[in-house]
């Protein structure tokens, strides 16, 4: 058990945050707004190279940006630490950023406990997906789970329109090669992601760490309601075509599903809209958005089919119709046995108050863990507030964070 | 009972309807767009002016734009018919302008049948509220149901937030004799107004013509459910406070009120909008709109208030909360029994189908059933759709309307 001084850490980890906070690395001066391939991006970038290189890492960009720094030569097996540095476009300091900084911590320490542990420091690209409205994309490239295609045309510019493709080579990179992006996770003895946890279970529970054992997969799709706009003063209710009550239906019945399937499942309606969208016309249409996750494949995924044939049925009960489309799915990944396990040793041996958890918000860790065995760590939020500026995380628990992870790592390797 | 040739009546309302639908009298090349104080309202009322002249009218506006013309000299006993001539913001070529069209049409066949009939021609001004999002802004100002300070500060301009003060001024109007605008209603023995019904019942019943007994009043709000946001698949059910089921639960207790009160109550939720709006986010909180109404002033009423009851309940027993605020309510307005039988009589002597109803929809005769008895005459338009470019109505009805007005006010004057 390697015991470190958690203040100078915590000190540390609160000035780097702090510092990436500031005007040079956020294109908003009311919340952190940062995303591929801006100014302020690449300055957060050169920030974190100049600090592995202090410490003595070799630091280098895969050919579309995600920052990857080890201090073992090229071919060692080493161990991957890291998150990801981009931000939602409302976002607060901690979302990611605290996972890199809480990396470059276990760096830091490493080098000064003289552990000589193989590490390597990963920060993932365009997590958020502000830039290109696709969450995980970095990962996503590294692991191969896009096409060319989507590189090329689908995915495209929040700003502008343009195509990934074309900002990536604007940015000095070479999209023609992401193919070799997978080289990123070459080698990977294992991973541990250090991230906040953006929920309120760490604080409700008075739990300092969280050590996740699985992130849950989850479905996001949308469902339309088609029915008839009518006005709303002249039409009799029996003679309605009305997508409200449908979609309220919806809506109870999905808390019901998840409510019922247990398993941690969730189901959430985010988004609603009704067209016209007046107060005096019977709505036309509507579109509801829906998220299910959950670390039980059967359940989460059970629980969208049910709220689907659901719709449907609702809908067709008073003459309308539903549809539904698919946005995206990943499966439920679950996190590897003995680095829970490392990881829970850790933790205990603090004697600070900890607890096993699933992660019910998607990590670039799912990715990795295509390749390598991973677990993630988790820092309390307060009020699971993210996403937002008033984003709160306290420095001492990332280096609480720091101290089991480097426990963790000296354990496994 | 005078018979009039339907043909060339209808053929006249064609002209005048789709001469009003032409490039001079709209702002808009896929829809009908006519509000106060643009060019084309300007060209529309000068449409009418030149027409009414043409009968031998005396053409005048009031302080503020409506058109007034009559066949009597000032301070003689008229009887008033007429409607609107703007239109909704993507509307058709029917609403409103039907009406004033029709209304020409009696104006034509007093004239050309030799029957010498004092009548008054009535143009309201912003009934829709497409300019300053006021509905029935013109007659409620002739009715004087407005403050000063509503027409110098509150009403303001959709376009650019200037007060309608303002805009009336630039227009060449003078806003500052706005009282003396209820001089428009002096000396009506009875009015009449024409209008297509907005909704489907004429159509789904087989009838060409709907004397209408009582205008529909309403109580338009809004309901803000306060909740919190927090992350879609980290948040497990039971930590959340998301205001989506309360808003559920709210619109199927309307519709289900509205229901039970019969009466022809009805309640719509037009508007729903959740914040922030995101598919992983559980909303912070939500808006919908409440509009109920009905031609039972107890019975709409108290669905308004139970559904408000309801969702404060429904908020509170989920530990969210619901605050409500009402934007505007008009009472129920039977019309004038006299005109009624008058107009049911003259419909019955036409051979034709046609019922006696409600209006749900608001109308400027509301404001003139303050000063004068009132009836109005609805014709069917296909499947209910107005407020739409796709509006439609047959000038063959609007000429039997035209006859049946006729008709009426001979047996009433």
């Amino acid at each position: 058990m390697i015991a470190i001084d958690r203040e100078t850490s915590a000190a540390r980890i609160e000035r780097d945050v702090e510092t990436l906070a500031g005007p040079e690395y956020t294109t908003s001066s009311e919340a952190i707004r940062r995303y591929a391939y801006t100014e302020v991006y690449r300055n957060t970038l050169d920030y974190f190279t100049r600090a592995l290189r202090d410490l003595g890492f070799e630091v280098r960009e895969d050919p579309l940006g995600t920052l990857v720094a080890q201090n073992r030569p090229r071919g060692e097996r080493v161990f991957g630490i890291g998150s990801h540095c981009d931000s939602n476009r409302n976002g607060g300091k901690y979302d990611g950023t605290l996972g890199v900084v809480t990396a470059l911590e276990v760096c830091r320490l490493n080098a000064e406990h003289g552990l000589g542990l193989p590490l390597r420091l990963i920060s993932f690209l365009e997590e958020e997906g502000s830039g290109f409205g696709q969450m995980l994309l970095g990962s996503r490239i590294v692991a191969q789970r896009v096409t060319e295609d989507d590189l090329r045309e689908r995915f495209r510019a929040i700003d502008d329109g343009r195509s990934f493709w074309e900002h990536a080579a604007e940015a000095g990179y070479e999209p023609e090669r992401w193919r070799e992006a997978i080289h990123v996770l070459d080698d990977l003895s294992g991973w541990i992601e250090c991230h906040i946890e953006q929920a309120r279970v760490l604080q409700d529970t008075g739990n300092r760490i969280g050590v996740v054992n699985a992130i849950a997969g989850y479905v996001h799709g949308d469902l339309w309601i088609e029915g008839r706009a009518d006005h709303a003063g002249a039409t009799p209710m029996g003679f309605r075509l009305d997508p409200g009550p449908v979609v309220a239906e919806v809506v109870l019945e999905l808390e019901r599903l998840a409510l019922a399937a247990g398993k941690g499942t969730v189901g959430t309606v985010g988004e609603i809209e009704v067209e016209p969208g007046l107060i005096n016309v019977v709505p036309a249409r509507a579109r509801l958005s829906l998220d299910v996750r959950g670390v039980d494949e059967e359940s989460f995924r059970g629980v969208a089919r049910d709220a689907v044939a659901f719709a449907k049925e609702a809908a067709r009960r008073r003459g309308l119709t539903a549809t539904y489309r698919q946005r995206q799915t990943l499966p439920a990944t679950p996190m590897d046995g003995r680095i829970v396990a490392a990881l829970e040793e850790a933790a205990g041996a603090t004697g600070e108050p900890f607890m096993t958890m699933p992660s019910g918000a998607a990590h670039d860790t799912m990715c990795v863990a295509d390749h390598a065995p991973t677990a993630m760590v988790f820092v309390p939020c307060r009020d699971g507030i993210s996403h937002s500026p008033l984003e709160e995380a306290r420095p001492a628990d990332a280096a609480l964070a720091a101290e089991i992870v480097l426990n963790a790592v000296h354990a496994l390797v």
